[in-house]
Formats: structure tokens, C-alpha cells, sequence
């Protein structure tokens, strides 16, 4: 009698939480140093220190009834005109502030997106590996997700199958560049020819294809790679942000919802975006988090950390037999499993006392998914529990 | 072919905000001074001191990577334990943390609360005057919103009009005690009175009907009035709390939902509320609030000054001749209107620079709602102008 869809979703474990709980009882078992737990996305090093000095500045200096009163539902303009600012000495292309639309987060920031685009009966595009969540997003917006498989190792858009799965159905393609869970990123050329084909498919149709870029990790990529501004690929892009893994504020909920100006419509589309936020809930982002962000987007928590656990991981990992494609941005590293079936394969690691999240709840099979956003130490202790677990296959065949 | 309802959400303003924007021009017009802005209900009392001492001590002595980190979805354990302890001990009955969610505030409260239960089709009960977003909350969880009249100046639940309202359909009841807009709180034999006519109704008609409590202004009432632990009444029943009045933390976004543990089947109604927070995409309440309101949860804001501006408004309004109810709780005057037309009476107190809420959006005509949750002196300088607007009515008859 109560709504049976919600009450699966809040009985049905995601695969990484099950892991995630599985490893805490086996760490009370035998000690938490001997459990090398590689399922969780919880960013490992601390928010920058300048953040904790903000927040105690406007803690000293601000009138509490102004700090912590409502904003206006799309957040506060100072705020906005902050990360306008930003966000156009970033991409080099005009941005308004009264077209950014503060989040508690990046779910927010989607399920904001979505709900403000779907209609009952729409179809979503994701590209798979995809994070689990999207589906449980998109379902409750009322659209059918569709999937479409990247390609083999690169994990880079296949045109081919993009191009068979858009329908005059599509509202919208989420695109998360780089990429939870294989670490890619999307360059310039393929967003130019993923633009070309989203026009050339409008034009078809007849309907709008919206471009939902999900980009928590836009700060963290590695070497001389870049994540390109998407609007200016595709005029209709909405872009989330979310400062959670930037910053190191998983927990806090703040990120924004940015409609470029160049959007068509765009005045309709926030609007749009401003109504799905108020009926799903959301007054404002959270005040204190709103002002701190304004003064500390810019930075980025030490990322030096997820850099070097990325060498050792993935030095140790090849060095031992495993293959994987190098992450270009992300703290994932997506690794083939040893065996056809994922599931079974990350089992088996568990007799290594190995947490590895098996790749089918992320839409593909036959991978594994080592969040390294761990301490580096972990790395260094686990690559032995890894040789052992290669080990054991050799033995097998 | 963007969803049209989320865009008409976006585009009209209610009516308490055109109010406001009204307020913004005319105050930049002839000086914020001589503007008497009744119009939003923003505490003005600050948050005690103690909130802001605990959370710059948690900023400078607990590990940022734990502050800042995803707490589970449904709220850091120690955080649940506490609010259910203090819980337990405003109620006399037992509480679980384990049937204790934490929210983004009142809001998303409700709307997590709505989703969870609520099936397309199925009838949710207001009753009226009732705060206008509870209509946007529950029907873009799929239910039909049937507004109940409460009795006549006392603003209490006319039973009558309630056992003709319940059908078949009916999921839920929305109950808001302390009432926005009128002050009214709904005392114990009425809770009893209530319990026993669902219970009954359930029985005739083979279905569950469930209680969901807005409570954001539980701990704002005068003199010796209480509010009743409404579970205590009526089994079926879900507490949706926020700290936003209370702790003058509007912004935040800060709340709970409570299961009672007396609830049938609480553990599946606690699963629906969690799989419904996932899906609207509240990941977890943000963090360092849900830390610092479980150490300050016992605490109020200075509510005296509220108690001072009820007794002027009260006497000076009753003294120029305005009839009105006084309000136990909350801080809102719900005063008749000297017109049949409130929307008129209200545009009229604009020539007195008077900025008052019309009732219609509350579901009832012929009132207005004073927000008195301003400054003192604001109440006293717009005395006179309350006379003057009432003696232009006297004239004209």
C-alpha cells in the first residue's frame, strides 16, 4: 500500500554498500590494517585548511541571522555572481548568475536536471560503465534509461551505438567526463563530434536532446590532461557541479546547476530547474556551505595523494599481470577481472581479504572498480594480497 | 517539451514572494525604515551562541576528512542516537535511532515523507489554511490534494468536514501544529478525537491512512501551552522536524523524519522513506549541521522576543479594532481582513506601506497573515499604520 518502488530502493543494497558493510565486520574481525577496503568514493584527504578558516571567519564575523537565514531558492546572489566569475575565466565564455542554480550536491544537481527536462515516457542515454545512481534518477523522473556501451578499453564514447540508440524519444544524455568508473576523459574532438551528432539527430526528430554533464571530478585530473567546457560543444548543456571531491565535502551537499547563455531558451530552462528544485524539496543549498564554496572554489584539496597511489596502484598492478587503461582523470581505477564473471572474481578476492566492487552494477561486465582515494600505505600493503589473487589464477589454468 | 509543470512551478511566483520583491523596490523607493514588511516568515531572533561555539569547535577539533565525509544515507549514528534520546525524553515513549532519517530540512521532510507513502492517485489530506507548498510537495508525488476547512476563528479540526473528506483513496493527512498561518495548536482530546476517527476509517475501508506531522515549529509556543507527541494519539503516524525555527537556522537545512517505533511495519515505512530520500537525490543531510544540532537539539533561540511582538501586535491590533484569534505557537497573526476580498484588503494596506499575505493561498478567503518575526521597533512604527488603514475602511462606510 505504501509506494513499493521506494521501499525496494531503500531495502536493496547497492553492491558497494554491501561490500562497504561486509568490510566493516571483517575489520572488527581481524584488524582494520589487515582489510584492504577499496570499495568507497570518500575522498581521503582533507578539505584545503583554507576552507575550515572561512567557515570560522564567517562563524566570527557574520550576524547569524543573516548566515544562516534562507537564501533565495537559488542560492545567494553574491554567491552566484562568485562562481559566475569562475566559471567564465574557466571556459572563456560568458556565464550569468542568474542562470547558476546552487545544489545540496551533485545527486541534487541531477535529480534537479532531470525532473525539470523528463516527461513521463522520455528515454535517458548513459554510457556504459555509468554510476548506478543515474538509473535510480532518471526511473524516478519518469524516464527509461537507455544504455549504451562505451568502447572496449578507452571507454570512450562508440558514435556508432550513440548513434542507433537516440530516438525521437531522447530528452537528454548524461555525460560524466572524467569518469566514475574508469577514469576517462572525454576530449575535445570526440565532444565536437558528439555536438555534431546531437544536432544532426534534433534536426531529425524534431524534439530537443539535452546534454547533462555530471562533472564532480572536473579538478581531478592528472598529468597535462584537460576536461573541456561541454557548452561550448553543444549550446544545450546543462552542466553539475558538485565541490565533493574537489574540495573534500563529500558530506556537506554544495555544488550548483550552471544553464550556459547560450543555451536556447535558457531563461525557460532555469525556470524550469528552479520549479523541479522546489518541488522535490530543496529551499536552498545549505547557507554556511553556500558562502564557504564562494570563497574557496578556486582551490583544490592536495592531490598529490591520489597522483602518487595512482603510480604505485597502477606500476604494482601491471607490474603483476593486470590490465587496465590508465585513468586520465577520477580516483578510479577500472581493472579487468581475472575470471568472465566480475562477481565471482571479487568473491575470490575476499579470500584475499581484497574489497573490490564487481563492474556489472556500473551497466558492464567482466571488471572490477579499486577506488584509490585510500591511504597510500593501504596501496603498498595490498599489493601483495594482489599478487596472491593472480596468483591463484595461474594456479588454476 | 521540457516538463511544462516544473517550468509553471519556476515561472509563478508565489504569492508571499511577489510580496517580498514588492517590499525590495519600495524599500529602495522611500528607505527600508518606512517599509512594514510582514511578509516572510524568516526568524529574526539569531541562533543561540552555543550552536556557533559548537561548530567552530568541531572545525577546529575533529579530523576534516570525518566533518566533512559522507555520513550514511540516512545520518551519522551517534547524530540519531542523541535526537533519539532527546526524542524519548520529550515523549515518554520509546524511539529508535535506527527509525530516525535525517533531512534537508522541513521540505525535504515532507517531500521524502510524500514519495515514500504516496501512490499515483492516491488522495493526501490538508487542512485549511495550510501552507501553500504542501499542495506542490504532494502532488508532484503523484497524489490529489483535498483541502479540509478547520473550524470557523478557532482554525481546530472540524471533524465533520474531515470524516466526509476521507475516502477510499486517502494515504495520508498533513497536520501542521503550530499551524502557519494561523498560531493554532491542536490540543490533546482533539489528537485523541483524531486517532479515533482514522482507526476507524481504516477499518471501513481496508486501507492505511497515515499521519504526517510538520512540526518545524514545535518548540515556538506561549505561556503554558504544549504541543502533544502526536504518535502517542495515533500509530500510523510520521514527525517531520526542522531546527530551522526553532534554532534560527533557516538556511541550514537541517531536519529528521521519525518513524515511531509503535508504527506497524516500521521497518518497511523506514526502507520507503530511505529509498525515497535516494531517489529525489538527498545523499545524506549536510554533515557538520547534523553534528552540531545533535549537541544543541535541547536549546531554542531567544523566543522572548517573539512573545514580546505577539503581546504588541496582539493589544495594538485589538485596540484599533482588528479581530483575529491569538496564535498558542508559531509567529504568525492570522487577522480577518476589514473586506470580503483579502488580496484587495492587502493590496489597499500598500498605500499604508503596510506589506501583509493575503489568505488565498492558504486555502481560505477573507484573511491575512501578519509574519511577526521582525523587530520590535517595526511592529511599533507600524501601529499607526494599521489605524490609519483601518479608519480609511470606517470612512468609507
Amino acid at each position: 500500500m505504501i509506494n513499493k518502488k521506494m521501499l525496494a530502493l531503500g531495502q536493496k543494497r547497492s553492491a558497494i554498500r554491501e561490500l562497504f558493510e561486509f568490510g566493516r565486520k571483517r575489520k572488527a574481525e581481524i584488524g582494520a590494517e589487515n582489510v584492504f577496503d577499496f570499495s568507497i568514493g570518500n575522498p581521503s584527504v582533507p578539505a584545503p585548511e583554507k576552507v575550515t578558516q572561512v567557515m570560522k571567519e564567517l562563524l566570527e564575523t557574520v550576524d547569524p541571522v543573516q548566515l544562516h537565514g534562507y537564501t533565495s531558492a537559488q542560492g545567494d546572489a553574491s554567491v552566484r555572481a562568485a562562481i559566475a566569475a569562475a566559471e567564465e575565466e574557466r571556459s572563456g565564455q560568458p556565464v550569468s548568475p542568474d542562470l547558476i542554480y546552487m545544489t545540496c550536491g551533485a545527486a541534487a544537481s541531477l535529480t534537479v536536471s532531470l525532473h525539470a527536462l523528463v516527461n513521463p515516457g522520455d528515454e535517458v542515454i548513459v554510457l556504459a560503465p555509468y554510476f548506478p545512481e543515474y538509473r535510480v534518477f532518471a526511473e524516478k523522473a519518469g524516464a527509461l534509461l537507455v544504455e549504451v556501451p562505451c568502447l572496449p578499453d578507452t571507454f570512450q564514447i562508440d558514435f556508432d551505438a550513440l548513434a542507433a540508440a537516440i530516438s525521437p524519444r531522447t530528452k537528454a544524455l548524461i555525460l560524466n567526463s572524467p569518469n566514475n568508473p574508469t577514469g576517462a576523459v572525454i576530449p575535445a574532438a570526440d565532444l565536437a563530434r558528439l555536438g555534431d551528432l546531437l544536432r544532426e539527430k534534433e534536426a531529425d526528430c524534431d524534439g530537443e536532446i539535452y546534454l547533462i554533464c555530471d562533472e564532480p571530478y572536473r579538478a581531478l585530473v592528472y598529468g597535462d590532461v584537460e576536461v573541456p567546457y561541454v557548452p561550448a560543444f553543444y549550446e544545450r548543456t546543462l552542466v553539475c557541479y558538485s565541490y565533493s571531491k574537489a574540495l573534500s565535502l563529500p558530506g556537506e551537499r554544495i555544488g550548483y546547476i550552471l544553464v550556459p547563455p547560450t543555451m536556447p531558451n535558457a531563461a525557460e530552462i532555469y525556470a524550469a530547474v528552479c520549479g523541479a528544485g522546489r518541488a522535490l524539496g530543496f529551499v536552498c543549498a545549505p547557507a554556511l556551505m553556500q558562502y564557504a564554496v564562494a570563497k574557496c572554489g578556486n582551490l583544490t584539496a592536495n592531490l598529490s595523494v591520489y597522483e602518487e597511489n595512482r603510480r604505485i596502484l597502477s606500476e604494482g598492478l601491471a607490474d603483476i599481470g593486470y590490465t587496465f587503461t590508465a585513468p586520465d582523470g577520477a580516483f578510479y581505477l577500472f581493472v579487468k577481472a581475472l575470471e568472465e564473471d566480475a562477481a565471482a572474481f571479487c568473491e575470490k578476492a575476499k579470500d584475499f581479504e581484497l574489497l573490490l566492487v564487481p563492474s556489472d552494477s556500473f551497466g558492464v561486465k567482466g571488471y572490477l572498480r579499486i577506488s584509490y582515494c585510500v591511504s597510500t600505505q593501504q596501496i603498498q600493503r595490498a599489493l601483495p594480497a594482489f599478487r596472491a589473487l593472480y596468483e591463484s589464477y595461474q594456479k588454476e589454468n
